[in-house]
């Protein structure tokens, strides 16, 4: 495994991987990995015969008010973690690298990025569109894997890969949980232990409306309120908003009458989490996709 | 030589060469091609081993009061001219091939769009620099040509391949001209014989400001304004602009202190035309680009 950090360097492993007949996966994260990407590496490592990671925490994806600076980053522990899964390469470029003086081009949409997250981060969706593009045109993968817990950019990804006829398929894998429900997520390192308790009502509003669409609610302001009010009990919390969408277009349903996505942003304390379930991966017996 | 009309056949075929090892350029156009489009087919055939012209009138990029409709078509006579040329492929899609329903991503700039024809024609830009990721996405060619007469198209083309990291060499190919000087165009078939007589100012007006700088004058207004008074004097003829820009950025340059571009677009009646020269392509005894 090696660390990559220049565009032409990656172009041209890529290049000789291509010429052998070999496939390539991407799996673009901002780093500071966790089990969710590790199993996007994994999943990569099943379809492809080579694995990408980059490891990016892009500036053109955060409003000026958010944590880009904050973010966490440890390239030692990402590096360890994606040996450990089998990843071929760590592409880690600095901010210059991607956005050289000058740069002023941009991929967006008129469609789902003002929606759910695009409301409170009205920059976000074109800073994500814009860098997979570049990532996309860097590495040129056959496949790019991307968590479910970013529904939403998830939704938006698929979009314009599908609008710019980019020639590469998208791999949206499961959440990956704490034993205590929590979703993977590499912004909460940000949670004191009173946070971390706290945080849990955004998994525990999951699994509730999970179970009310287990047991046959079909009205979507019925189950919202009621997750709401669970989220509400929680001091720490301060619900951003919770939501019953189609999971491609990410405009509202009222009535489930086909499969929906169901997904929420809770500020607990300063730190803004997300969380969701797509009504049709609801398992049978336990919450679907919990590592409990 | 075959025509293509859909989008999975084209990539089939491209994909075809590239595992026998082929190089494939691209030539974008909206077709009803001249000997402008032809110099590119030429360009193309001698640098790569396949040639795809793309022949879509992209309604993208046309204003709501702009001429969509009444666009010039002739796939015939487009395709005996690619064929004398060597061309491969035209790739002739109809809108609903490239803009499925819901379509709606897009590739931009924050600079160069707003500048000398984006005044005019706000959303052009925008559409030229989607069609064109689409079209790159699709082909996937070594090498796309650019005519420079659409001076600021190619260097939007350019600056959207640098910042996006498309993996695609863009060539810029030399202005063709009637033996009367006209500047190639589709556009031109709209002229009646009196406006055809008229447009000949926008010629006219580029050989005077060539002679200008050749004979060494430094001061933008000065040539602008002897420009400007040529055209003037034509009553057919309305201006929209004259200005002299950085090639690169677009942005206005007073004094010729480096090499510039001269651009103009000119109204011939109801037509919008345009025409320029590179100052750093002014030959030495005659007008450089042109085919008297």
């Amino acid at each position: 495994m090696q660390v990559v950090k220049n565009i032409d360097e990656v172009r041209a492993q890529v290049r000789e991987w291509k010429t052998q007949g070999l496939t390539v996966g991407l799996v673009p994260t901002m780093g500071y990995l966790h089990d969710g990407h590790a199993s996007l590496i994994d999943a990569s490592r099943r379809d492809n015969d080579r694995t990408v990671v980059s490891v990016f925490v892009n500036p053109m994806q955060f409003g000026p008010t958010e944590d880009f600076e904050s973010y966490p980053r440890d390239l030692e522990r990402d590096s360890k973690l994606v040996e450990v899964h089998g990843g071929d390469i760590i592409f880690n470029p600095e901010p210059y690298e991607m956005y050289h003086e000058g740069f002023s081009s941009f991929v967006d949409m008129t469609v789902l990025t003002q929606e759910l997250c695009g409301l409170s981060r009205p920059v976000h969706f074109r800073g994500v569109c814009t860098v997979v593009s570049k990532l996309f045109n860097i590495v040129k993968p056959d496949r790019a894997y991307f968590g479910k817990k970013d529904a939403q950019q998830l939704a938006v990804i698929r979009h314009m890969v599908d609008d710019l006829n980019m020639d590469i398929e998208i791999i949206g894998c499961p959440i990956v949980r704490e034993s205590n429900g929590l979703a993977m997520s590499s912004r909460n390192t940000y949670l004191s232990d009173a946070e971390k308790k706290a945080a849990l009502v955004l998994s525990k509003a999951v699994f509730l409306g999970m179970d009310m669409v287990k047991n046959g609610e079909k009205n979507s302001s019925v189950i919202i309120g009621k997750m709401k009010k669970l989220i509400e009990a929680e001091p720490l919390a301060r619900i951003d908003y919770v939501k019953i969408v189609d999971s491609a277009t990410m405009q509202q349903i009222p009535i489930l009458n086909r499969p929906v996505l169901c997904a929420m942003a809770v500020y607990i304390g300063s730190t803004r989490l997300i969380d969701n379930f797509f009504t049709d991966e609801i398992g049978g017996g336990s919450h679907g996709n919990i590592n409990a």
